[in-house]
């Protein structure tokens, strides 16, 4: 296990105001809660129902709060997207270019973009759900103190939780939330897309009940106890063997979620049965999978990450 | 638990020879395997490829084996199916009917007919995956001989697996395998659409290889045991509450597949918190849900069947 020092977090650049943050943000006025960024992804958009009814669920003193169902028209019809993934249409490039004026999705990042920036968001929170079984996650898309203090306390207050990063040094995300400097996705599973699951639902709405007392914290000023924070950062994708374009290989039982696998462990078994092993490590270092089995990554041939486990000081 | 005699088999229409069965088949010459009738079942499509790959896995010496991919189009975009379920376009109404020019599952279970007809296919065995956890089960149309040795057989040598009957007296099957009085549907869960999980896989491929046993001795005239089987026989199907046509509620967390439950017991919470029970029951027996979460049966508001366990005489 690695241990880093705080993070350079002024190299973070916040899209919404289009200026480098040199500073801890003071205070979160108004935060937005997103769900639906995929269609099928009916946790988040069953709690961003429940919250719109319910507005005093997510009500708090310190800050407002704007809701938001990500992309209306993949919800309508329980997909993950119509055009292309609303969430990798968040970087520079896509916002503000004017060449894919016929990719709906496309076109509603900017519509999310102009809400935002109309609104004055300062963090936000998009709500995702995985048929993989990483249980409670949150993904960071960098690692500013205000995402790092909230990570800390929600390990705290919820031990299962686990906190994934998938910050890279100059390359900057594409996720919806990355809008903002501050805020992270939440990433909870296993659960089939186009599904509701009561047990899963509930946890979710306690973890976010947790990161709206973090910012009702955070604006007053109370002391996050400075532990640090374990932190899953991703090293690589792996993607699954092919032949001819096709799939040729399962995911090897033995590779679960954030259980460590080493070069010689079995990464893949082929349809013929052969085992494929873990090779390619640059060091004797432990890697941790995450996402293992999520239904829209086959796709894209992808199997899972390899993530490396840190401790982050605050 | 009741208990019945031996079903009157005669009354199962043939649909591949137009006539209506008159006695036990002598010999099973040649069986279909099917998988992919729904496109985004990727155990039973993985499981085709590697047999018509590997067609000695599924070759046995008294009958013929013909492999068939059901739903090339929906396989191709990994979705349930592109215009109409496959799976509910073999009713004899609908191969029948010349107006439904323009679906193309409609014409595509045309072709099947025709093709089962010609390959002069005894018995269909239909392979599908659910989000449900059901673990290994199958599912019969009709309680003819051969179906139900079958699934004697199948219980004894697979302790862990379920029968379920959606045989209605009067009322014809439309699923695929309902096209001979001969064979079944497997489901084997949970799992999500568009994933492969190597174990599930395996244990699949071994009840299919036990399926191909069974015929085997049944050519043979090997006498299978006189036990009675376990049958959860279709009561009816329970929906979802809805609110302005809108899913309003969960299911119970504890309504679990082939858990009994009885008149009084949670079925659902609704999403502001109140629980609704099963009330409506025509006696004080037991209900064993079954398919409870597939995610495909959402889009009808159906959130579980309720079965009754049987014990059924061969």
């Amino acid at each position: 296990m690695s241990v880093q020092p705080r993070k350079a977090y002024i190299k973070v650049v916040i899209k919404l105001t289009a200026k480098a943050m040199t500073q801890i943000p003071e205070q979160i006025k108004k935060i937005a809660l997103v769900g639906g960024t995929h269609g099928n992804e009916l946790t988040g958009i069953t709690l961003i129902r429940k919250f719109q009814q319910n507005p005093n669920l997510v009500a708090r003193n310190s800050f407002k709060t704007l809701m938001l169902l990500g992309n209306p028209k993949a919800i309508e019809a329980v997909t993950r997207f119509q055009d292309f993934d609303l969430n990798r249409s968040f970087g520079f490039e896509s916002l503000e270019s004017t060449a894919d004026e016929t990719i709906y999705e496309k076109g509603r990042a900017k519509e999310i973009y102009e809400i935002f920036k109309s609104e004055n968001i300062d963090a936000i929170f998009d709500f995702h759900s995985t048929t993989a079984e990483v249980g409670l996650s949150i993904i960071l898309v960098n690692e500013c103190p205000f995402n790092l203090h909230c990570a800390a306390y929600l390990s705290q207050m919820i031990p299962d939780l686990r906190v994934c990063s998938f910050f890279e040094e100059g390359q900057p995300s594409s996720f919806l939330n990355s809008l903002s400097p501050n805020g992270l996705a939440i990433e909870v599973g296993p659960i089939a897309q186009g599904v509701l699951d009561y047990s899963l639902f509930e946890t979710t709405e306690q973890l976010i009940n947790e990161i709206l007392n973090f910012v009702d914290r955070w604006n007053s000023g109370i002391t996050i106890p400075l532990e640090p924070v374990t932190v899953y950062k991703k090293v690589m994708p792996v993607h699954f063997p092919t032949h001819l374009n096709e799939l040729a290989a399962f995911i090897h039982p033995n590779v679960k979620n954030f259980l460590p696998i080493q070069a010689g462990d079995p990464l893949f078994v082929t349809f013929d049965g052969q085992v494929i092993t873990l090779t390619e490590t640059q060091d004797s270092e432990q890697y941790y999978p995450y996402l293992v089995n999520e239904a829209a990554y086959y796709a894209s041939n992808l199997a899972f990450y390899l993530m490396k486990k840190t401790e982050v000081f605050l």
